[in-house]
């Protein structure tokens, strides 16, 4: 991250990731509707992903999908015809997936369908009503406290239908069939870091991978939280069995620490690669074990796949005043963040693409290093050099049964530097991949 | 327990408990003798407990059955004929197993067999003399200094004949052949803490047990010590395999904190169980590794058995001063203390019940919990509640290797939260028994 | 060591020690050569090792047995034919394995030539030039600094030709075939620590156990570094397999604290024993983990090997500043230092004899230890005794699958008590060896 820093280009790369989103903003998503459709349209412009559509009433194991939902406008009016709220300056007003209403209601009744945060005065909510047949509005709890005449006119012009649900897939072949899953949900409004961030990493992650050839297949997921990954893996059952290591990517364009929680498996090579990269980062962090709630690796991680699958994040979900409300700003998410989150996710990528088991060639007794002039020809001086190191630590422990990473780990040294050691050994022949 | 410290019925079993200590602390028990059937019969009021008889000389692994000892009366009487130490007053004064004596002895030689304190000089040790032939006086380091006269008359009016060991023995069947095993000592004389308190909280249990059906069978002993498990299980070999959990219980009275001493098997499911609802007690409480010294769990534990059978009292034996002596009285004993470890007894067999391992029918993504009523309506709030985070628990952990314990230790809820959450999900048919 | 430092014979034995170490010292060692003969030569006058003899130009593994260096005289002189720096005050004087020279050089080309260490100005480093060909003198800093005249007459009288490599062999035939590995190096020259306290400690502890028979037969390799351990290595590959355990001995005449390198595998039996051992030394200590890089080790910790071999020292190499250089003289290696050492060996020799695993033949409940006399008499005393404890763990825990040693750490008793314990068990024939 010092590297990119330092340069233009790259500080281009966070403001040109946080453009993306401030285009994303206004639209109004939720689990089905034009909000996704329109979402994954403008994401074609960088990559060229696939949009899936599945009908409304498809089964999907134990759900079903959903009528989609689609909104063109709402309000609060007084009976001077003024809007006291309105969906127009903000999406979040609305419950989502509330289902129509047009008509004049007393304020008792319509207090029963309003939603607010006196914590946070300011704020409004953003509630979601996918499942139970209702409706509501999300105000601040200003506004709310304003709202004093008896009677008000409400109106949402929504419609709930015969539709689909639909989710943006994205699959870069690699030299084998065993492949890298991201996923990220699509399903929230006027929110940045919750989840337009999600969708600006994987985003510009997947036009980096695209940029060159690779070992792994990766895949990218623009889905719908929960019902979408369900639908994903229903409809692609029979394919899991491909993917070894996956991140689902949320929550990465807040200024806070970086967050990765582990897979349920704990200790699967994903799980040990992104210890591993943020203990090297020199950046704050955390890593939390898994528990069954969060995002879609709630699904990734369910038993009946327990697929190697972690979430990579800086602040967890709930853990900041301003998640889930109208706080999650275009400016609460900073250019910087989202940028520094993408080089995480890339060194995750290069080190998967790095981390092999090697067979040391010549494993009885060192080689002689320094006749290949990979050793000092002066001896007896105190001290080991590091390069030296990497390459004894390479030479000692490629008996087939260690990867890189784990010779990185044992010998606390950083991947990237056994992993160059690993490529002199292979140009001088005293190294070659294990299977 | 703060339930039932505020419930007066539960005071009265606590008061209860200490009654029947009181009515067995007066008998003069020992390793055989009337002694140790006259406290079963008492039992017999309670529990329909049966005694075994089994003979003096019967061969019981590397030990032998001893003679049947039986004490009426012992005294040290001064040359004017007064008792100056009275078997009548103290069982303790006399050592355990003393062979007969009666005749005019020298103060010199009567000293060679006298015990004393000089560190608690008002309390009488506790002696045993089962397998070496001798005889021998406890007293009180005031009473041993008050001796100076040059001749004593010395009666010890015991007999040691062909009889049997006495022991105790109480099998509950329940749904399966498995068993729960529950061992106590019944061989001290007018001790309280050791041994009468886990003779009283060991009976409670049993009647508790007996109350409604179970899923395991239940095997309530009361042995001597060391002789008597070595003797039940010398003629109960074949049968230890069905005991798959066990606790010896002793020192269940005072009002230290509670000691779990594990099995030598250290992570039986007994061990993690006792551990388990021992951090959740809110008690001070310690768990220690097994060592093959203490109670009977040495024999339970010995490597030709090796049986998951644990150690649960409160201050461990002599690590308390009255500890062996008659300090150790009715008074240290307290009906609270005995009520709270019965209520331990009972949390850990009501665990073992309940702790099975399950299998999520719909393990392929989480089910929809909401259109069963068991997930919150309105989505978007931050945070989680516990019963939902139980329910997502259960399942995601449910694939037929772990545990409702298991679960409940990497899920960090108490257990009974967690079974009640397998329940509600068995009650929806989210879940069944594994095999 | 309490003992022994008590007692005027083996204070000798450390007096003895450094006294071979004086008349080892002024010999000028390579890693082939004269050197190397005399020293093991000397040797020969206390154990009765083989010298063998290796011709240059054999292949051994990845290396070549290099050409035969011999040195019989050097020097820089000034114009006035006085020696400046002359290799007969010290043979570190001359880098090892220079190729000769003789010829008049101005003081620039000369300084090309020169090591010296600034922050030590009166010490003569040690410098090796084995594999690459070169030739050069070290000097303290301050005769550096003297160097100022234009010219100098400089001469290496020194032959590089073909010859062979020496190394010296001990193998003492054990009562199995199974044997022990101890290996210390023989290339330095006038340098104390490194390696004559090595070669000194091997020595005594070869003619030790030469003193009585023994279970496990021992090698004793005298090897120059690397070359020499590889050679043997190349030369013996059928035989390794026999090696169970091993220790490089180097390092062991500094007054700092033992140190102790686990090998490869980590948990070996030597790794445990010596960890174990260092604990109830009494001395301060580090146990540190395996890494490729330091003595002899690194060859038989290679992956085509990786023997249970790890190194036994002082201080570290390169952790005290007189690593290396003329400050590791006669005066930093102390007698009592390589008593210590010794004693240490030793203590390790008699464990690995001793631990054992054993078959406790009464596995089911406790023998009756008090009719073997091996148990107190009169019970219901508070505590244990040592001696009872370790007959109970031993027998609790000779179930095939525990060693003595294993036992002994979960007992956290003594080896040594334990051990004794299992002998009295053995005369009761209570315990008999597995296999």
């Amino acid at each position: 991250m010092r590297h990119i820093r330092d340069s233009g280009e790259h500080i281009g790369v966070g403001r040109a990731m946080h453009d993306v989103l401030l285009d994303l903003f206004p639209i109004c998503r939720s689990i089905t509707g034009d909000g996704v459709r329109a979402t994954l349209r403008a994401l074609q412009k960088r990559i060229p992903l696939t949009i899936q559509e599945v009908p409304s009433g498809t089964q999907v194991f134990d759900w079903t999908v959903p009528l989609e939902w689609n909104i063109h406008d709402a309000y609060i009016k007084d009976l001077n015809g003024h809007r006291i709220i309105d969906f127009q300056k903000s999406n979040l007003h609305v419950v989502n997936y509330s289902h129509p209403i047009n008509r004049r209601i007393s304020l008792d009744e319509l207090k029963n369908h309003l939603h607010s945060l006196p914590e946070h005065p300011t704020w409004i909510p953003y509630r979601t009503s996918y499942y139970k047949d209702s409706w509501g509005f999300c105000l601040s709890h200003n506004e709310l406290q304003n709202l004093k005449d008896a009677e008000y006119d409400v109106r949402i012009d929504a419609s709930l239908s015969k539709g689909s649900l639909s989710y943006g897939e994205f699959f870069v072949p690699g030299q084998v069939r065993d492949e890298v899953l991201f996923s990220t949900h699509v399903c929230h409004p006027s929110l940045c870091n919750d989840n337009l961030s999600g969708i600006v990493v994987t985003t510009f992650l997947a036009e980096w991978v695209l940029s060159k050839p690779r070992r792994y297949s990766y895949r990218f997921l623009f889905v719908p939280g929960t019902i979408g990954s369900i639908t994903w893996l229903s409809q692609n059952r029979g394919q899991t069995s491909h993917i070894k290591h996956g991140l689902v990517l949320t929550g990465v364009g807040d200024p806070g620490p970086f967050t990765y929680k582990r897979s349920r498996r704990g200790d699967s090579e994903i799980d040990r690669i992104m210890a591993n990269l943020l203990r090297h980062s020199g950046s704050p962090h955390n890593i939390v074990e898994f528990i069954p709630y969060g995002y879609d690796e709630r699904q990734y991680c369910s038993p009946g796949f327990n697929l190697p699958v972690g979430c990579f994040s800086r602040t967890p979900h709930s853990q900041y005043p301003e998640y889930h409300t109208s706080g999650d700003s275009v400016e609460f998410v900073k250019a910087e963040s989202l940028e520094e989150s993408l080089e995480q996710c890339r060194t995750a990528v290069e080190t998967l693409e790095r981390n092999r088991v090697y067979l040391n060639r010549n494993p009885h007794c060192e080689p002689q290093l320094g006749k290949r002039g990979l050793y000092r020809g002066i001896g007896g001086q105190a001290g080991e050099k590091s390069m030296e190191m990497a390459l004894l630590w390479v030479l000692n422990l490629s008996d087939g049964s260690h990867s890189l990473l784990e010779i990185a780990e044992r010998a606390d040294i950083r991947f990237e530097v056994l992993a160059a050691a690993a490529e002199k050994l292979m140009e001088h022949a005293l190294l070659s991949p294990a299977q």
